[in-house]
């Protein structure tokens, strides 16, 4: 037998090969996973143990809100993978926790994060009543630069006024950039020795003896991500447990990996802190030990529950123009169930049911981010379990197997909201929104700022008619949308020039192959409103409404058009062309480490941040009003019912976004069916004709307009408490979302007819 | 006139417009200064404030040695522009000082400076008897990574072996590369204010708007640089000083060009910390005051004593090892007098006399090191005083303008021992030395060194016969060293990278051009044994002496062979092809930042630890015996006088070693002649002869063995506490060199007949 393959006792029962010879997690889940064609009889309750820490846990997430929304906060220790002591969720039932491991010393304590700058680490704790330790801010700013300091030293004046302006927003430029899942599976498959050892061998096969910069670049980083695994071992062994070797059993290659994660989530603090694909892989270890007679049903459900619980506690120290971005305080724990194989088998298990199931065991939540990899072909028990599941707890989003498969292959995640990632293969550099809204009026108004008054484009010639003419909007739209495509990416290149220089993921990055492939992600904002308003000066008249000063800030349109999300080819041809022309405008750029840009059209919660920051629109939208959320179509705008909306979507080609195409829908309960039998075979049958078009992602809530109204009005009742809706690519409780955002949710179409 | 013509009251009687429209510091003393032809007659002696504060330093001088070198030491702030509050030579004398400012709030205090590296920092501290502080040692492991980090995490194991084995030496890796000299003549001439408004215009202009790696890491290097020139303005405030306009008469010229000097070395502890050609400059500021009866000349000498006084405090906290290489604590605060314009005039002012003059004011020093730049052309008057204080002094170094104006100008400054670099227009990437007698011995052996007995080159074929063919050596030597002259490079692009990164030199390229040249400086040690040995197995028979191993660790040598530094072209013209062939294939690799990379033969007084790491030679040196300095011919080779060695370094090409050819030569007083004058126009005569072949550069050294002997057997002497001789590239206090490289300086040929 060849030298290089490794064999650990702990491997007993496991088959193939390569997967011993290489680092290859997917390989050895292939080789080893059963897939589930059964129903959801199978399934536990939470045991006592849950109960009694999840009652806990409530109460401290009670607390959390009394106290405005933030528990504790550390303000002394610099967080990092080794840098608290051991927490647990409660002193007193430390014993009961099966996985175990907290970002702090205490449950929901927030850790300091400076490296992605100082500035936003101190007003997270003083916004939230925090004093700052001043020894840090010295050390911080004296001594250590970070990744806020490097960006905006580099930034050109009219990068930070197209920030300022918001036409680009959301930029990660004063925290971690995030998106880049680690392949926490490794730590329990391998142990960190092994992982070390491989480290060790690519730091030796690191350039053929040329320093240029990216090799030195990549020599070093290498060398962090050693010295990071090196700390996880131990992080684990200050909670008594040696990871050096392979997971012997489910419980702790549940734990091994959660440690994988921990280091992650104690070093960086990136928007999207995705968990990624673990629920087939630890179907393996739960099957062993049952096979065995090791392991219960009971204890496997508890061991999930636990897990689960872990990823709800994840918290972060945020600002607040960062929650106005992204309200509710969500870390989108993103992590898959689902997906098919590539040669055709389901990757269904029973632990995917057990994942679904934690949503019942411990009521609704928006964390961890629960994503079904969605496909027809899946198994029909899984599928009606899933929808039974959205239908009553509205926590779960769906995206398309069957489009990613071919470009991910099949053990991607999902590292935010909707985007796909290789697991363990790749990293992305996460970039923030471009406003094509706002773009559109700085063509029309020769790149002056109707905010601002600023001229933040290039100072284009503007247009001077009374009516729009749709040739010359569209030419001088082409023209402004180069400048911003270029503008735009150049600020990116900087972004994650800089995170890589000050902020380093080493913790993620030692958990993924040394030679990566590297996205570039970009994303667009506004897009429905760009689309309806092209057609309403293509097939309406459209009138300009000029101030004293002859900037157009407001528009009259006389006649109908038709609107993005009635499946009207004149409508929904306009979004294609939209997206093509701008990715292929982005896609001129040049790209930092060569990554291959991508984009998206997904605005999470920021739709309403956005929308202040935007000018009245040809599309009968005002000044202000929230911009619809990533590809849904406008609000108000589809007069065809569910079906005709998710057409119009799902003609975006997914090939072309490929970080993701966000559509997120409110069916009214009634709509769905009269029984619940009726309403999961229906939401069903609509997801498949949906996702079978080639649509890429759809957030499912199932409630009515008064609910939402009643949950304003009375949100201290006990049944709000953990009542969560999906967002634009997240789950959210409704309550934690500002009076805005409620609003908003509350503006959108709720369907009430299919 | 133009807007971009810039006038201030400060400039009142200068002439010119090209340097009030760019930054243009020769421009500027090309259009005002006034060659001087006369004698030192209008010399000044030193003032009573003169005499009190040498006084005073002379006692903390004595009182530094006392405590076996080090004064006193800082251990709990990092250095910076502003870390320090002001310090004086002395609290009761400060009125004195014309001149203000100290590294630290205390004369000869040695600052701690971590961001090179905090292992050496602190190994700095605690072998000379201080604690260093352990709040800093946890900021500089924790949270700041420093350059030696960043180096060490990306080294080779190859690197590494061959640094510990010594092939690759003296590289800057733990402490700051040094060798960058800023413009400082600049804040003088244009003060801080318009410095820093023509960086923000760089700054604008830095780049088209596509952020490529290069693009970015300049954007906020400048940042960094505009941020340092705020400091500036800074700490001198805290001196009491407004140095953002120009300055307005000659003291404070010196005064404002010394602050720029100060930040530089406030912030980098490089090696070489070189002052620049600043004498020119500063004449044309006394001659104005002096003509309009505002300064006499004993008040212009005094201010350039007190400036040269300043020069003389400055201090590097510094490792064992460092002290090794580096015997006698130099700084190379390098500083020029001479030279001829482009123009053909003589740069000699008065001014350049006055620096000199200092060496008889306050007596012999090795700091600053003065350096002639010399030229046949020069005025006689000049050149017989810089020979007579060289006589006297031995505090001397010459380096020859007619070679090195056709590469750099007539701006250039020596920024380290020899080299030259364009003043405010370059920087250059210090880059230690390959040892290429080790490498020679490596050919024979095949790569095993003799020391260690690791296999530390290529395990190339050995060489097996008994004796050596001089065509098998080549060979398998131009094999060798292609294998040193990659790694060589290699390791460097490394340590700029971290350098750039970690350690980057803010303060001194705040006074240096935005779009900048840069040369990657290489350099040679062991260079005569090389030739000498080379010489033996093509001229003489060489025969090998193997251990029980089959080890070749000696060699014994029957014949005669021609020896470098007989003015012997058989042996010479070895000496031209080891230079060219090892800088041919130093050319071939990758250079950081796209610099040019230039080579050097010089070694300093590290040639004695060199030695020691090197086996024995078939030239006949022993194993561990030292090498000779530099581009000197080996101890006791030269036979046919000193002209006829310097004839033979006079061959060697400087267009090939534009880093500088570095020749140390010791002459007894009798053989330049019986009288003053006759040594002095015998002195100048061999200059004359010597550079006007081409050479580059001499250090003359003018005593007996005698004196020498008696110096190590009484350092005690008052005669010997500022004895000064000139060793490799720079000037030191006898008494301070260890034992073991006065032993050295004694077995160095001195010349008894011209």
């Amino acid at each position: 037998m060849d030298s290089s393959v490794k064999e650990f006792t702990q491997w007993d029962g496991f088959e193939g090969r390569i997967w011993k010879e290489e680092i290859n997690t997917r390989d050895f889940i292939q080789k080893n996973y059963q897939p589930y064609e059964g129903d959801q009889s199978f399934l536990a309750d939470p045991t006592e143990a849950t109960n009694k820490l999840w009652g806990r846990l409530s109460e401290l997430q009670k607390e959390e809100r009394a106290k405005g929304g933030v528990l504790d906060m550390d303000t002394h220790i610099v967080s990092g993978i080794t840098a608290h002591k051991p927490g647990y969720i409660s002193e007193e039932l430390k014993d009961l926790e099966q996985v175990v491991g907290l970002q702090t010393d205490k449950p929901l304590k927030r850790a300091f994060m400076p490296f992605g700058g100082i500035n936003m680490a101190e007003q997270a704790c003083t916004t939230n009543g925090y004093e700052p330790d001043s020894k840090l801010h010295e050390i911080f700013t004296k001594y250590c630069r970070t990744h806020n300091q490097g960006v905006f030293d580099a930034y050109t004046p009219e990068m930070k006024k197209a920030r300022h302006n918001k036409i680009i927003t959301g930029l990660p430029d004063t925290y971690g950039r995030g998106r880049i899942v680690g392949d926490y599976r490794r730590v329990a498959l391998y142990g960190i020795d092994f992982l070390m050892e491989k480290k060790k061998e690519d730091f030796a096969n690191c350039g053929n003896g040329t320093m240029t910069d990216d090799i030195i670049r990549q020599r070093e980083e290498i060398s962090r991500q050693y010295q990071a695994l090196g700390e996880m071992k131990e992080m684990a062994a200050a909670y008594g447990y040696d990871i050096s070797q392979p997971a012997k059993n489910a419980k702790e290659a549940v734990q091994w990996l959660y440690f994988g994660y921990l280091a992650a989530i104690k070093t960086q603090n990136g928007a999207a802190m995705s968990v990624g694909r673990i629920s087939t892989f630890l179907d393996i270890y739960i099957e062993r030990d049952l096979k065995n007679g090791t392991l219960t049903e009971i204890e496997a459900q508890e061991l999930i529950d636990h897990l689960v619980m872990k990823f709800r506690m994840v918290k972060f120290a945020r600002i607040p123009s960062y929650n106005q971005l992204f309200s509710g305080d969500p870390v989108w724990a993103t992590l898959e169930v689902g997906g098919m194989g590539m040669d055709g088998r389901s990757m269904v298990t029973k632990n995917d049911f057990r994942f679904l199931h934690t949503l019942e065991n411990m009521g609704p939540s928006p964390e961890p981010n629960l994503t079904v990899l969605y496909s027809s072909s899946l198994p029909e028990h899984f599928k009606d379990y899933a929808a039974d599941i959205s239908i009553r707890t509205s926590s779960i989003q769906y995206e398309n197997d069957d489009v990613m498969k071919p470009i991910w292959g099949d053990d991607y995640s999902i590292c935010c909201c909707v985007s796909a990632t290789q697991t363990g293969k790749e990293m992305q550099f996460f970039g923030a929104r471009a406003n094509l809204a706002k773009c559109l009026l700085y063509a029309i108004n020769g790149g002056i700022d109707l905010k601002s008054r600023e001229q933040v484009g290039p100072d284009y010639k503007p247009i001077t008619s009374e009516y729009l003419d749709y040739d010359e909007v569209i030419k001088k739209y082409d023209q402004m949308m180069d400048w911003l495509a270029g503008l735009y990416v150049n600020t990116l290149n900087l972004i994650q020039y800089m995170h890589d220089k000050y902020y380093y993921e080493a913790a993620e990055m030692a958990l993924i192959d040394t030679d990566i492939r590297r996205t570039f992600a970009t994303g667009i904002a506004g897009f429905s409103h760009v689309v309806d308003s092209l057609s309403a000066i293509k097939y309406a008249k459209v009138k300009t409404i000029r101030d004293e000063s002859g900037l157009v800030v407001d528009y009259e349109t006389e006649g109908n058009f038709p609107r993005y999300g009635n499946d009207d080819d004149r409508a929904d041809d306009i979004a294609v062309w939209l997206l093509k022309t701008f990715l292929d405008k982005l896609k001129k750029q040049h790209t930092y480490r060569d990554s291959e840009l991508t984009t998206s059209i997904l605005t999470i919660t920021s739709n309403v941040v956005y929308g202040k920051a935007t000018g009245s629109m040809p599309d009968g939208r005002k000044a202000g009003e929230p911009l619809a959320p990533g590809a849904n179509p406008s609000y108000g705008a589809e007069q065809n019912g569910l079906l005709a909306s998710l057409n119009s979507v799902a003609k975006l080609p997914y090939e072309w976004a490929l970080d993701g195409i966000s559509n997120t829908q409110t069916m009214n309960p009634d709509a769905l069916g009269h029984s619940e039998q009726e309403r999961i075979d229906n939401l069903v049958q609509i997801m498949d004709g949906y996702f079978d078009q080639g649509a890429h992602h759809l957030n499912v809530n199932v409630f009515g307009r008064e609910k939402l109204i009643d949950a304003m009005e009375h949100p201290e009742k006990e049944e709000y408490a953990n009542f969560t809706i999906r967002v634009s690519g997240y789950a959210v409780k409704f309550i934690d979302l500002t009076r805005e955002q409620q609003m908003d949710v509350l503006a959108r179409t709720c369907h009430t007819r299919v």
